[in-house]
């Protein structure tokens, strides 16, 4: 039996999230019928880091098992071939069975990309969440800084989420602009690291932050917001589009 | 009588090109039909600068006349609510009724945008052409010298144009690694700026210089392809989806 190790890249827009659901299109699923096809055999194929339906991914790392000689290079070959053109294996190796490769992904990071602008941008509509009023990124950065660390994210966490422990350890956010790849246009990028997170917790974190940065909360309501560990003290949810997985790293 | 200038974003991806044509979803279309409800007569909108089927605009101006008396700001609240997400009126204003709004656009600037890579990207698909091949940049650039000038671009005219006169003078040509929006990764931009161009020239620009770039062809081939004013000389035009007009600047 062997492990294969897959880099998949996808744009969000037109799926219902990684994991497989019933009568759903997602990325997990996708990939799923795909390698059935090309191995012959039924293949599970499980992704290190969820993402909600809506969001992208440029590095996400997931594993199957096989029994099928199929080399690697050709393995790319035929997924390259016969994936829709909204997903990509953008590398295929093979990793030691003794391996876990639930715990191979040792750090993720995030990016949420944020169109700060009067007027709304058809180019970027897809990529980046089209906030009008002006940021205070100066408030944005003094309010991240209680996030970094280990806490009991809970006030963060989706309503329904049923892991055992809210605890992360956040480690690093890096608010800037960042080019947009339109010519002269840039976008504002949150970046977050941290070895997990809980489910909505970026998207939910972002909402907040943008609420301080519009001015409509202090940056040291974050800190209070954090400690009450109660989701209805956080701002709403960012949406989904602009969200992006940008790397498991291993 | 009001002439009203606007600068119009779009995501070329769904529209059949800036001008209209009867049962097609076009650019033009779209904005004439939504100024016409919201201004109660009909409109006529010009754009400067023509726009195939797929290719997008970040700053395409045009002008359309009214004797309404509406403000501009109202205008643009309104066409801002009632576009479809894929089109945007970033500026709405009024310039004198002296001018010739088809003379007012003095230079246009187009990017052609290559994502470079063995392996397609999902997340640039509708934004940059994917080319596996690696390409020789230095080639490319002295293929492109000789394009700068004023010439004759017969050879890198669409097969049925009907403009009276082939000549037109390329004012620049910069080609260059520039960042695509997503983390870590670059595209390859051809920016070329003129006072005109004709129909389809970028793209069959672009086509003969990647041949160029991947060495099917000579760098010394585009001058004879250039002189010899016929179009089975030059390449293959590249696809519409990797050009953006950046701008038509007044």
């Amino acid at each position: 039996m062997r492990i294969i190790q897959l880099l998949i890249e996808y744009d969000g827009t037109d799926f219902s999230g990684l994991q497989s659901q019933p009568g759903q299109r997602t990325v997990q699923g996708t990939i799923e019928d795909t390698l059935s096809r090309v191995l012959g055999h039924k293949v599970v194929v499980a992704g290190a880091s969820r993402t909600d339906a809506g969001v992208h991914a440029l590095g996400q790392v997931a594993h199957f098992r096989t029994t099928s000689g199929m080399t690697c290079f050709r393995l790319q070959g035929a997924l390259d071939g016969l994936l829709p053109p909204d997903v990509a294996v953008r590398s295929v190796k093979e990793v030691a069975a003794t391996i876990d490769p639930q715990r191979l992904v040792k750090r993720k990071t995030y990016r949420y990309l944020i169109w700060n602008d009067r007027i709304r941008s058809p180019l970027l509509r897809e990529r980046a969440w089209h906030v009008w009023n002006p940021l205070d990124l100066r408030a944005m950065r003094r309010a991240a800084r209680c996030l970094v660390g280990r806490h009991d994210f809970s006030a963060f966490r989706a309503t329904r989420s049923e892991t055992k422990t809210s605890i992360r350890r956040m480690d690093r956010i890096v608010i800037g602009w960042e080019a947009s790849g339109l010519p002269g246009r840039k976008c504002l990028a949150l970046t977050f690291t941290a070895g997990g997170f809980l489910k909505h917790m970026i998207r939910n974190v972002v909402g907040t932050l943008v609420e301080i940065g519009e001015g409509r909360r202090l940056p040291e309501d974050m800190e209070k917001i954090l400690r009450s560990r109660d989701r209805r003290q956080a701002g709403r949810a960012a949406p989904a589009h602009g969200l992006c997985l940008v790397s498991g790293r291993l």
